[in-house]
């Protein structure tokens, strides 16, 4: 069950608010590297959680955390939208000559839409959606799309950090620029604690040996008619990460298989008479 | 440039044809697990890949084995179509007396739409959107989300073999759960390449360290009212996976910011009277 | 900033997990009529309150408790998942001879993507998209959307209510539906609070009388060419709801522009020759 | 059935053609508050009306008013579009220094995909998607949806409104604003048709008591951790507006179910090792 | 200016309603395939239509009746939902041993959301979305993507007349069908009209030559390894259907590019520094 | 199975690098008009192809010249996006005083997501969807998709070469309006080699007479109240383009069905009282 305080879990001051950046920040709530989708990723895994139940505890309690987040963006969010222009005369008074263009580099949605207020969509006024919850049941597969997702974060925040000049608003991005450092650091520790790269590879480990057609497992595969190989740990003949194997490549990638022929097409199918 | 052999990577052979399985299959070709998405998302990466162009060349080779698998998963779904009733009359003859539910078991556009061929969705009918393709610019998280996107993808695989007892169907799906598995390792090979995850952590490893906050880089938060922090590497005390820290937590999350409060409303802005 | 329990707003429990009702059971989470959309909506829109902040507190607090809601409801799917075939064998054993039909009544991904779990989707399989979080910015604008929004969801949790004869089900349902209740009277009773209907009518209230085309704003327009003019309420002559005219109707609608003429296609456009 | 008339509802004139005000009004076509929402909701909410069949025909009738309103709003965004640069040149000649700022602020679509002329999509170049047509089956509930549609799109137009200062744009928008006036005015007084609010809440109403755990269903829930309960007409004491009950809070929430817990992951179900 | 008349364009009748066709017949409804599509397309072309007038009338024409096919087939799956089952109990009364497996069958929307009426959905319950719409600006390009749309249109009309045996339903259809032929006549013939496929190809005719790099404008490429090119009318050496050029084929194509490389990552770009 | 080289299909140069023009691009790759769609389109008509092999091969042959496509545009992009400003500092030295303007015109996410390199998705940032792949398994009808589909291919490309005076950018915009040309004439000619148009239509031309009410098969039907039935090859009374009828009009539509009129609503529906 959920509670709430009143503050914020980290201040948000913006000194001078600009209402592009806002456009921008928005990336940080509703895009694929932002807020929403940590909150609901973590919160997914926690309820399909199965095993050892301080896994789900820890999704839990960081899905809780970023809740806090998207909350405190869009305060941010917000704080940048003040005195944005609502009519064409304000816009006209303060911006000429450029007013069409500021007209344009704003989110219009946040005019016309929020009333000057953050939405859960991403820098382009695109929607969050839900399929990119990643909760797949096996916790290995979820703690690497769990480091995806913070390092993605990380990244955002990192190139909003370089945006903007604003002191108040590099205060908080630094703020989670170090949140993210932890949750990627936390993610790959999962994995420490369940083992290791080793012990936990391939993913799922749980498949058995006779539903894998061993032969394919462990080359590179060179697809490319005039390139050589590209060299490295993939090709030179060492371990394999889940210590199964030997790295190998082939370079010359052959077909396997048949011609793919449906033969006609059956009365009814909806088809041309010509393809009968 | 891309070239085509008219054989399948890997050949394909169906015993006993399933409507039903056909629809399960969907999700190896258009679901966020399937092939459309790892074969897109390798060749943006590669696309937009800076920096030594061997990572380049090896993306796009695999982007390029993708293609082939999608290819013939679409057959795979095609051949499982073979037979499905195309009247009512055919339905009732075969199916008697569940023939509403055969009716409902279907993905009905692989009837109405399709004709008995494979589409561009998920096991749900819904089809892939590229808002899944994950390139980042950056490449050690790029890597995370492609071993992510193999993880995936094998589990599905996995749990596809288990939900058939067609001899052809189990086989190629061992075919797709070994390739998944190399997939899995070159990309964490990758990592290794770079340095491993220490050098490469945390992501991005250009971010300045001025740029971020960092006493609050590496205490897991715990953000429940009633529950102790669960005990692991993260919390032990020892160094942490980018080798910049020292694993620590937080037992007790306390709010740091102010409460967010937006004022009045302004005149023009659309609210109400009653807020201004 | 965001605080939890280790345990559940609510009791559950299931006495005979059905897979299917799992599927229906999701249209309470990612459904439109659902829990992520009503959290979402109220922590949007408490986000963007501007004026008297008990509103904002108490949109924040109900936010809060549906994110409660959707927690105990993943809770549920997962219950009704257990025992859900995960092999044709089992399938086969279980359920023969319509073992392709319950193949086809489960949500694949149940099985396939989540490993029997809940995840952010409706009833479809289809992913909950944010566009549906509806905070305007007008406090009396998002009441009505936060009433439709109950009403859609204590329709749907009596729908759910009839589809399910498992006690435990029922007994989490009828928590729901009462708590659904309770919502749509409190947002009811913040529009009397804000003075009642004809005080906050029409919305926004703010929009200035001169921007308003009064000829045009209380009379029912028929645009049937063959029905009479429904009576009642809107057309009694009676004072309408905002206190400011008075209920007519137009029985024969007539268009008042101009025939819509573009003229010819423009050089450089991209059309026809023909058109230019 | 329908039919059409050549001419237009209202007339339409636009004095100063503006592409970026073009992409603004799109809002009102195919945004969430736009237009073809009304259009199609009123549609299939005809559809669907059970009962006295006077609401059919009045949601009818208004279906095809709103038809109306998508047709010369359409107008207006191709007038707004006359003049648009169609190529580098043409940019350059007129509008040197802010040439990228102008090719930034248009909605690129317009030059790219329709030929200067307006798309079902919103100020973002979104398409409207089918999702947010709400229709239930229940008439009180969509009434409430359609008085949330009417506020939602009167807000939207007194905020185009105030975005343009073109004589034109403004007598068309304040013919918009009446019309949005009375359907507000409309669908609430169906609801007092329907006996009001009292009698009509909740919403079902057809729901039996016993489907209910009525002790839940009147009490405001605070989930605060420090914020004090905020007081007003939901929490006086007075009866509730469905007349069922009264008003009261409860200060301090608190869990009344178990921990969720799920225990551990089945063989074949892709999960870890670790899992199970 | 759109009217209404209360009467259907065509008669509905259903013997024996059925809930898994009226799932198959949303298809026709919300499907790419279906009315919606070709009403909204023909609507947004009609106002985007520069150029001789008639053929914007001709388009608005038949747009109206579009949506005049929409109405008689939401009444149409109204229909065939009259009788689904409400409750555990019904369904198991009338449809032991099957139960689960016709809750599978049907759409659960139809029972969950809609009250058993028609949706804006397709089979898959997918919402239709207006991306769809394709109207260019192009009269020739935009009457081709008409007979395809309608070729679409009347395959699926007669693949669900295969689907039922009702005598009411294969009614309805048959009329469907004819409607179908015959638009996909009329837009054929304004192909005619406008001097027939030479004179209108290639789209757009417009294009200046000096724009086409015509040494690329006449040969089919063969893009496989080990396939010869198909013959046909493509590679036959006759004249092209623009009759601007003669058909040829490449049975061996060679890239003409270089290789793409980026170089080395820029500083602030977020990438990590093995790239800089 | 697919194959790569490391050049790409054509040269790409950009003179002087335009992050607005970046953005535009975007619509070519993952536009509808794009290349993304034409390549899966028919790639997934080919793995549908039933009939004679030659058509599955051809489009399959161009399906890789379409990746190929995607691939060089993709380095378009990238090549437009180097020197776009990464920090505040560099936007402000370079653009003053029309900073926040060019902050506003770029596409943010090519700054914040790909770090300055090609997205799937269209030119107002929305990623392409695979529900755009009109694969039908009939093959006259997937012809005319496909000429749709180039149609909008060239007048995109034409477009956008007027929107650039870069000489690179329109040297390779003039090979795709080349290439465009010969997909429209290429895809014309199957229609050719099938026999012609009038031996294809209507499509499909498989559906028995019976199944269509041949009644209503060859009138244009006038649906407008004011406006006369406008005149051309459509009602000359010539012979229709499948050479089964001759083209008429009716220029009064009647209504031929009933009233839809659902009765009164069920018990346990969600409806409310008023309406059972």
């Amino acid at each position: 069950m959920f509670y709430h305080s009143g503050k914020l879990q980290y201040e948000v001051r913006c000194d001078s608010p600009n209402p592009v950046f806002a456009k921008y920040l928005q990336q940080a709530i509703g895009g694929i590297e932002g807020e929403i989708r940590v909150a609901m990723q973590y919160f997914f895994q926690a309820m399909g959680a199965r095993g050892n139940p301080k896994y789900r505890d820890m999704l839990m309690m960081t899905a809780t955390e970023e809740l806090s987040h998207i909350e405190f963006l869009c305060h941010a969010v917000a704080l940048n939208l003040e005195g944005a222009p609502l009519t064409e005369r304000e816009a006209a008074a303060k911006l000429n000559p450029v007013v069409h263009a500021i007209m344009g580099g704003l989110n219009p949605r946040h005019v016309l839409s929020s009333g000057l207020s953050a939405m859960p969509v991403n820098a382009n006024g695109i929607p969050f959606d839900m399929s990119h919850i990643y909760a797949s049941g096996n916790i290995a597969g979820d703690m690497m799309a769990n480091v995806t997702a913070e390092a993605t974060g990380r990244t955002l925040a990192s190139r909003l950090y370089n945006m903007t000049d604003d002191a108040g608003m590099k205060d908080m991005l630094s703020f989670l620029i170090a949140r993210d450092t932890m949750h990627q650091q936390q993610w790959l520790a999962v994995i420490e604690d369940l083992g290791g790269i080793e012990a936990t590879m391939p993913i799922p480990n749980s498949t058995p040996e006779e539903h894998e057609n061993l032969e394919h497992s462990y080359y590179f595969l060179n697809t490319s008619l005039d390139e050589p190989t590209p060299q490295g740990v993939w090709t030179n003949g060492g371990p394999t990460m889940d210590g199964r194997g030997t790295f190998t490549a082939r370079d010359k990638a052959e077909p396997m298989g048949q011609k793919p022929d449906l033969g006609k097409a059956r009365e009814h199918s909806g088809a041309q008479k010509q393809q009968m």
